[in-house]
C-alpha cells in the first residue's frame, strides 16, 4: 500500500518544476533566434512533447535517435524520451555518416528527430536506417527544410498529461563511445543510473565545490548562470541537463557551435560556469575576439570544467590570464559520465603558489559521492599509493553501464572482479587523489618501463611557440617502441624540432622526467588527426607513421 | 558480471573514510572525559566493533537496541549495526520505563548497548526483556557499572574487516514513535531509504543552502563545525549522523544533555550549525550563562535548524538577538525524519523587512530533493494554494516508512491513494511553500471552523511576560470545541488572564484572526506537560480540563 518512490527521471522533473519553476532557460544559437523561457513553461512543454511522441506511435522500450546541438528542444527531449518509458539515443553528429547509420540501425532506434542543419545527411542516411519509421525535424527558427514534421507541432499536438510512473530499471538512455579503434561501442543507463548520478554530481558540484567556490551562490534572486559547452549529443553533455536542473541553475543553450558568439554569451548572459574539452577551452582562449570580452570574462571569473581529456597545465595557466577559473572533471561514456569533480577536502588548502596549486588543480581528483576509485595491476591487486606506480583506474559506482551492446567480449574485459577497469592508466596518491598518466593503449612501452604520452605532451606545449602537441609510441626494434612527438606550432609562429628537443632537455636536467623519455623524432606539422568529440586521434597517427622508427 | 552498486550506509562509510577520512570529530561531555578522533580513526572502530559483535552472535536479521545520550560510541553504532546486516533500535530514553520494555521486546532486539547512566533503568528492566541475549555497557571513560561487558572490549575483539556487502533492500534501522496516544507505534528504514535521504538531505543542507548560506564553507582547511543537539536516541538525530559525514563536517558529540555545557561548546568549538526542537533552542536563549557566551554565538552566526515542532516567531526573535541563525526544518519519525530544510528559491530575495523575513522563515518551506509535498482535503484532493484553505499534508519520498510494525490499520489510514498523510494540518502557497497550522488533531474545531492552536500560541508567546504557551480546544456543548489557554509566565515575571485576553484583541483589531478566534479561557500555570520527545503533551491537558467549559 507504500508508495514504492522510483529514481525517475520523471520523479526529478516533477521536482525540479515544483521549487525551480521560475528559473530561466535561455535558448541563444548563433543565428539570432533567441528564446527565453522557465523550467516550470518548458516542463509543460516537455509534457505535451511527450505526448505528441505517444500519439506518433513512440512508447515504451522504443528508442529515439537525435542529431541536434545544444538546442532548448534537445533538453525537452532529454527528458521527454525517457519520461515515456522510450530511450534517448543521442547520435555523435561527428561520428562518420556510416558510423551513424550503424550506430542507429543496432541501437533499433524507431524514431529520427534532427536538426535542419543536418537534413541533408538525413536524407544521405535514410535509405540505409531500417528501423526508423518517423522522422521529426528541429528547424529552430529558420523554417522547416522538406517533408517531414516539425518539432513545435508535435508539441502543439500533445496535452499537458502527467508524465507515467516508470520502473527505475527502465532504459532511459542509449550511448555510443566513438572509440578510436573498431566501431563505436554502445552503452546504455536506467533512470536509476542517471537520478543517481544526477544527485552525486550536483552534491560535489555545489555541496563539495567542485564548480563554484563561494562565487555563484544561487540565493537572493541571483540565480547561478552555466553555460553548455559540452554538446548533447555527447556523453548526456555529462549529465548537465539534468544536473543544472537539479541545482536550479539558469541554463544558456549556445546551438551550433561557434566560439565568437560563446565568447559573447558568456560576457552578455553573465555565465559563471561552463563544461567542455581541453580542445574548446584553447580555442576560446586563443580565438582573436578574446580581447573585446577578456575584461567581461575576468569580472564574471567564471568556473570552467575540463574533462575528457587531461588539461595541459599550460592551458590551465592561459584560461586562468584570460579569466577563467579551470576545475578537472574526469568520466568516460561507459561512466555515464562523472566520477570525479577534482573538488577539494575540508581539511586541504590550495597552495598559494600557483604552480603548486595546479599541479593539484590538473589532477583527477577525489571520487564523487558514491563513486569508488581503486588503481591496480594486471592482476587487479592495488599498487601503491606513492603517486609514482601506474596501474589501471578501476572504478565502482551505481550508475556505470552493465554492459556493452551486443558485445560480451568487451563487456567481460572491462568488468572484472567486482570494478570497472577504464583503460587510463593511473597513479595514486597518499591523499587518495589519482592522476591519469595516460591512455592504456597510448602508454610508451620502451624497454619494458613506461612513458606517459600526456606528460611529454605538457612539456612540449609549456613551449611558447607551441600550439597543440602530440607524443606517440612508434615501434622500434631495439625498445620495442620509442616515443616520437607531432608538434603544432600556433597561429603565426614556427618552431623547430631541435628547439623542442632543447625545451624537453631542461626538465631532464631540472629532475623533471628520465633522460630516456626524451623522443627520438619530433615532427613538425599543420594540424592532427581527430576524433568525432575532439580527441587527437593517436591511432591514425600510429597508423600512418608505423615506419617512422624502422631503419 | 557488471557489480551492481547497493546503497548500502557501508558503501557510503567507506567513501566517506576515504575522502573525508582526516576530518576530525570530537566527543566532549560534561564531565569532561574529551576524545578526539577522525573518520578515519573512527572508521576502522567501526570496522573493529561490527566484527567484535559478529563474534558476540550478533549477525544479519537481528535487531540491536541502544539507551545512549550524543556520544561518539552511538555514532559508531549508527554504522556498525546496520553494517552487519542487523537493525539499529535507538531507544528513547524518555519513554516510559514500561513502554521502553514494550518497545524491546517488540523489536525482538537480541542485544541492548546501554550508556552507564541508564545501568539502574537497564536493571530494572532486565527481568521484562524477552528477547535481548546480550547485554554491553558504555562506560563513558567514567569505568564500568554491574558485569555487562565493556564496548570498548568489543572493539577490541574486533578484527579490522572489510564490512559485507548488503542488499540495499536490508533493513537498518527501527524506530517507534512516542505519539501522544496509546503505545509506541514501531517504523523501519532500509539501507537504501537512509542513503537517499542522506543525498537528499546534504545537497538541500549545502547546495540549496538550507543550513549554511555563504558562512561556512568547509573548504581550504576550515571544515564547518557542527554540533548534535536532536539526541540520537529520537528519529536518526534527525539523520545528522550520515548527513554531516557525507557533507564532511566535523562533529561535536555533546554527551549527557546540559545547557550551560552547550553553550560553552558552541563558542569553544566553534560551532557553525545546529539542529534541534524549539524547546531546546528556548533553553539556551533563556539560559543564566548565555551572557557569557552570546558575544562569542553572535561572532559565530550559527545556524539553528528547528523541527520537530513549529517555531514560534517571537522565538526566533529571541534566538537571533542571542546571535543564531535560525531556519526551520520538517519531517516525523515516519519519514526518516527530513522532508524540507526551509530553503530559498534561487529568485527569492530574502525580504529586507525582518518581520517579513520571519514569516518566511517559519515555515516549513519547499520540500527537498525527492520528496513531493501535497495539501489534500478529506477526498485527497488537492486543496487551492492560496495559502489559507488548510488540509492534510501528504508526503512522497523514497524514505517513507512502508508500514508500522504490527499495525496493518494505522498503516492503512496513513497510506492512501499512493501518498502518506502525516496528521498535519496545513495550507498551501502559490509558491509551493506550505505551512503547519497545526497537528490535525490539535486543530480546535468551533462551530464547523477550524482554529489553528499553533497561531494563537504564536501571538500569545509575543507578549512580553509569556514564557510557553500552549492552546487546546476542550469540549463546549454549543460550539463542539473552544479555545483555551495555557499560559507560563517567564521566570520571574508573572502576567494574568485580562492581560493575555486584551493582548490578542489587538492582533483581531489588526485583522490577524477573527474574533472568534479569542480563547474562552486562559488559565496561568507554572509548567506544562511534556511528551518524551520535548512536545508539550496536549492530550494530557485535553483530558485533564475536559470538563472545564461545561456548566
Amino acid at each position: 500500500m507504500a508508495y514504492k518512490y522510483q529514481l525517475t527521471l520523471n520523479n526529478l522533473l516533477r521536482y525540479i518544476n515544483y521549487v525551480f519553476g521560475d528559473v530561466q532557460i535561455v535558448h541563444r544559437p548563433p543565428h539570432g533566434a533567441d528564446r527565453r523561457s522557465t523550467y516550470g513553461e518548458e516542463y509543460r512543454r516537455i509534457l505535451r512533447l511527450a505526448d505528441g511522441l505517444r500519439k506518433l506511435g513512440i512508447g515504451p522500450g522504443d528508442r529515439v535517435a537525435t542529431l541536434d546541438w545544444n538546442t532548448i528542444w534537445h533538453w525537452d527531449l532529454y527528458w521527454a524520451v525517457p519520461g515515456i518509458g522510450a530511450a534517448l539515443h543521442t547520435v555523435n553528429v561527428r561520428l562518420a555518416p556510416e558510423d551513424i547509420a550503424y550506430t542507429i540501425n543496432q541501437a533499433g532506434d524507431k524514431a529520427l528527430i534532427y536538426h535542419r542543419d543536418f537534413a541533408q545527411l538525413v536524407d544521405k542516411l535514410r535509405p540505409h536506417l531500417k528501423s526508423v519509421k518517423l522522422y521529426i525535424q528541429i528547424s529552430d527558427g529558420m523554417g522547416v527544410v522538406g517533408k517531414d514534421p516539425e518539432i513545435e507541432d508535435v508539441i502543439k499536438s500533445g496535452e499537458e498529461k502527467e508524465l507515467p510512473d516508470l520502473d527505475e530499471n527502465t532504459v532511459a538512455t542509449v550511448l555510443y563511445t566513438s572509440g578510436t579503434t573498431g566501431r563505436p561501442k554502445g552503452a546504455y543507463f536506467t533512470h536509476r543510473q542517471l537520478v543517481l548520478h544526477t544527485l552525486s554530481v550536483a552534491l560535489a558540484a555545489v555541496g563539495y565545490r567542485g564548480l563554484a567556490r563561494n562565487d555563484c551562490a544561487n540565493i537572493d534572486g541571483k540565480p547561478c548562470t552555466a553555460l553548455y559547452l559540452v554538446p548533447m549529443f555527447h556523453v548526456h553533455a555529462w549529465g548537465l541537463p539534468w544536473v543544472y536542473a537539479l541545482m536550479g541553475w539558469r541554463q544558456v543553450m549556445p546551438g551550433r557551435f561557434d566560439y565568437g558568439h560563446i565568447l559573447r554569451l558568456i560576457v552578455e548572459e553573465e555565465v559563471k560556469a561552463m563544461a567542455g574539452v581541453p580542445t574548446i577551452l584553447y580555442m576560446l582562449v586563443t580565438h582573436p575576439d578574446l580581447p573585446k570580452y577578456v575584461e567581461g570574462i575576468r569580472r564574471l571569473a567564471p568556473i570552467y570544467i575540463v574533462g575528457g581529456a587531461a588539461l595541459p597545465k599550460e592551458l590551465a595557466r592561459k584560461a586562468a590570464d584570460a579569466g577563467f577559473v579551470p576545475r578537472v572533471g574526469y568520466g568516460m561514456t561507459e561512466t555515464a559520465p562523472v566520477v570525479s569533480l577534482g573538488f577539494f577536502k575540508p581539511t586541504e588548502k590550495l597552495p598559494e603558489d600557483l604552480d603548486k596549486a595546479y599541479d593539484l588543480i590538473v589532477m583527477t581528483g577525489l571520487p564523487n559521492p558514491l563513486s569508488e576509485f581503486a588503481v591496480v595491476d594486471e592482476n587487479d591487486k592495488p599498487v601503491p599509493r606513492d603517486c609514482k606506480t601506474a596501474g589501471e583506474l578501476a572504478l565502482r559506482a551505481p550508475w556505470i553501464t552493465p554492459e556493452y551492446i551486443g558485445d560480451p567480449e568487451k563487456t567481460k574485459t572491462a568488468w572484472r572482479n567486482g570494478w570497472f577497469h577504464t583503460g587510463d592508466a593511473a597513479v595514486w596518491c597518499p591523499d587518495g587523489r589519482i592522476k591519469i598518466v595516460d591512455r592504456l593503449k597510448d602508454v610508451i612501452k620502451s624497454g619494458g618501463e613506461w612513458i606517459s604520452s600526456l606528460q611529454l605532451e605538457d612539456l612540449i606545449m609549456t613551449h611558447p611557440a607551441v600550439g597543440i602537441a602530440a607524443v606517440v609510441g612508434l615501434p622500434h626494434e631495439k625498445w620495442g617502441e620509442r616515443p616520437v612527438a607531432f608538434v603544432v606550432p600556433k597561429p603565426g609562429a614556427s618552431v623547430n624540432p631541435d628547439e623542442i628537443i632543447a625545451h624537453l632537455q631542461k626538465f631532464v636536467d631540472a629532475g623533471k622526467i628520465p633522460k630516456w623519455w626524451l623522443p627520438d623524432k619530433v615532427m613538425v606539422v599543420s594540424d592532427l588527426p581527430m576524433t568525432g568529440t575532439g580527441k587527437i586521434d593517436k591511432k591514425v597517427l600510429r597508423d600512418k607513421y608505423r615506419d617512422l622508427l624502422k631503419q
